[in-house]
């Protein structure tokens, strides 16, 4: 196992090109510090970089997932430019999950509130303890979960999202699948297990074919539907190009395994 | 209680800051007549001015929530002028509901069908009568209906959205749930709990918090994602510099109650 | 019945205007080839300008209902500009079935993988076997189902789309429903007659309403909430103005069925 030197996230990657960063600041509840953020941002870049990466696992220690920003840290520099600077490094963050060439998948063992939540909300896939919790609870303390709403409104129903953002009222695993802010609910113990069963699908696929998949998918939600037909024809075309999939179709043709 | 001069709609502040407005016309079923949408948009007016206000609960009085637009009157000016004024006006009574810097919660105890479906699917947030039944049934005279397509298609998925609009049929206050129109269904007894619920939760935030929440987050709707994260970071940031937020923030961290 | 010389594609239309069009290619599992595309195509803008047609039901033969492009054909040209003009003649069959002034409705008997699933999502309901199940499968072969994700992406929520693109996974008929790719599931041999009911709702309305509805509800979900408010407004005001509508809504005040 790698880790870095830096302690509040661990990195591991696998054999098969499964890095799995964990969030390792448990007695914060895992708060998205200044330097909780700034080690994300580094690994996400260098995750952007690393074709020997397949898929991203986000982890955490301890009984939360992620409780949100550091509120000692933010409360002890009351200036709006530091607090503009700050959501923006956040969301930078949340964007370079996104962009990045492979799937995120948030492995989500306990509570996920305010940027935590939204942090499974940005992830492409997330699987979630049935004991897990999720909240965007900062209106709670007089702060709306603005940035949160911007990944959680792009999951769930609005009504859904309103409901839980004026409240700041948990939700249960299985309502959060229920209403598409998880994919998968598991028992704590076959946690990891369901977490496998997504990565091994998608380690079994070529990369390139989820590098392009992806950008795309993501781009072409933002269009309208001839535009976004468009976008995707060409990022197919081009796929199919490619030689793995030139492979994989013909491997179909010929009812074998593709080598790849 | 205080109520308007005009019968048409009932109006309640209660020493919370809570609002209900009460659609009173149930021998027509509370249509939108032109008196009924001119009454709303007074109403929806003062409301947006008036401080005070925390929260609106939008009830009805009668067997029916809402059948939509007064069909009678309709019928007797037919001009395409005046079909295009009368939606106008409608259309500016539900952007004014999106617009008030206070959650709009809708009550709905029975029947809402065509522009009173519209109504609930605007607000912000509805809790309906397990009795309560839900239809866009303009088809059914061959008026489609087009602007509750709007506020409809926003709440639920696409191709449900579509079935309800060419059918005309109504779907259950439990189909209406799990589809996103509403968001609690409860037994007609216990409506005005369900409803307090929700309003006890909201009149405990700042209001500040939740009108710059309820702005960006319909705004951020509308956006690509980056520039989503870019208008919802510089709101959360205002919200943070807010006093309210400051002494909740600092509440949190003292482990007391905050002081508003 | 009337059928084509063209085996591809079966068609019927009945004396109600129901126009059934059947894939014919059972052995290939319905396969969307060249020849099945322009087949399409060709149906498909006979039916725009033919207001004869009331509803179209778009069904195959077989067991499946269709396994998306035909891979042989695509295997045995790789060039992009192949690739290009074959995707752009795909997008071109669902842009057309979206822009038909009747609704469309999917009868899955069978599985949909790849661009069959995509059909299944472009149309503007779906009814299934319970048997059915739905794949968006390319990214088995390394080639990711980017057009595909065009429908789907506007059919089910993100998280779930996602998950279905890069394990190329089946779900049920049931889970399908769930997520809201289709409006109704049934047991194969209650299958006509669940499209019935949809066909039988949507045949007793004026052609003029349902028209007129389709094109601005597509519209107005792309554009921002005030915009999509004036198009439905402008929309409604002339579908009032129509002869239909007017006749509906005074033989609703006159508690009369309408003389159309």
């Amino acid at each position: 196992m790698l880790t870095l030197d830096d302690p509040l996230l661990l990195r591991r990657l696998d054999d098969r090109g499964v890095l799995t960063l964990t969030l390792n600041r448990p007695q914060a509840f895992n708060a998205l510090s200044e330097a909780m953020l700034a080690a994300l941002q580094a690994e996400l870049d260098a995750i952007a970089r690393d074709e020997q990466v397949r898929v991203v696992v986000l982890a955490a220690e301890g009984r939360a997932f992620c409780a949100g920003h550091d509120l000692k840290e933010m409360r002890a520099e009351p200036s709006l430019p530091y607090y503009q600077q700050l959501f923006a490094r956040c969301a930078k963050v949340m964007l370079s999950i996104q962009a990045l060439p492979v799937p995120v998948i948030a492995r989500v063992q306990g509570i996920a509130t305010a940027a935590g939540c939204q942090l499974v909300a940005q992830c492409d896939l997330a699987v979630a303890a049935d004991s897990a919790r999720f909240a965007v609870s900062g209106v709670n303390l007089g702060l709306f979960c603005a940035t949160p709403s911007v990944a959680l409104g792009r999951n769930v129903g609005r009504k859904q999202a309103f409901e839980m953002l004026v409240t700041g009222d948990f939700i249960s695993a299985d309502e959060a699948r229920e209403q598409g802010l998880v994919n998968r609910v598991a028992p704590i113990e076959a946690l990891d297990a369901e977490v496998e069963r997504l990565v091994a699908r998608i380690v079994a696929k070529p990369r390139v074919a989820l590098a392009m998949g992806k950008d795309q998918f993501y781009r072409q939600l933002e269009m309208g539907l001839a535009a976004a037909y468009q976008l995707a024809g060409q990022s197919m075309a081009c796929n199919m190009m490619d030689e793995a999939a030139l492979e994989g179709v013909q491997a179909f043709i010929d009812k074998r395994p593709p080598r790849w």
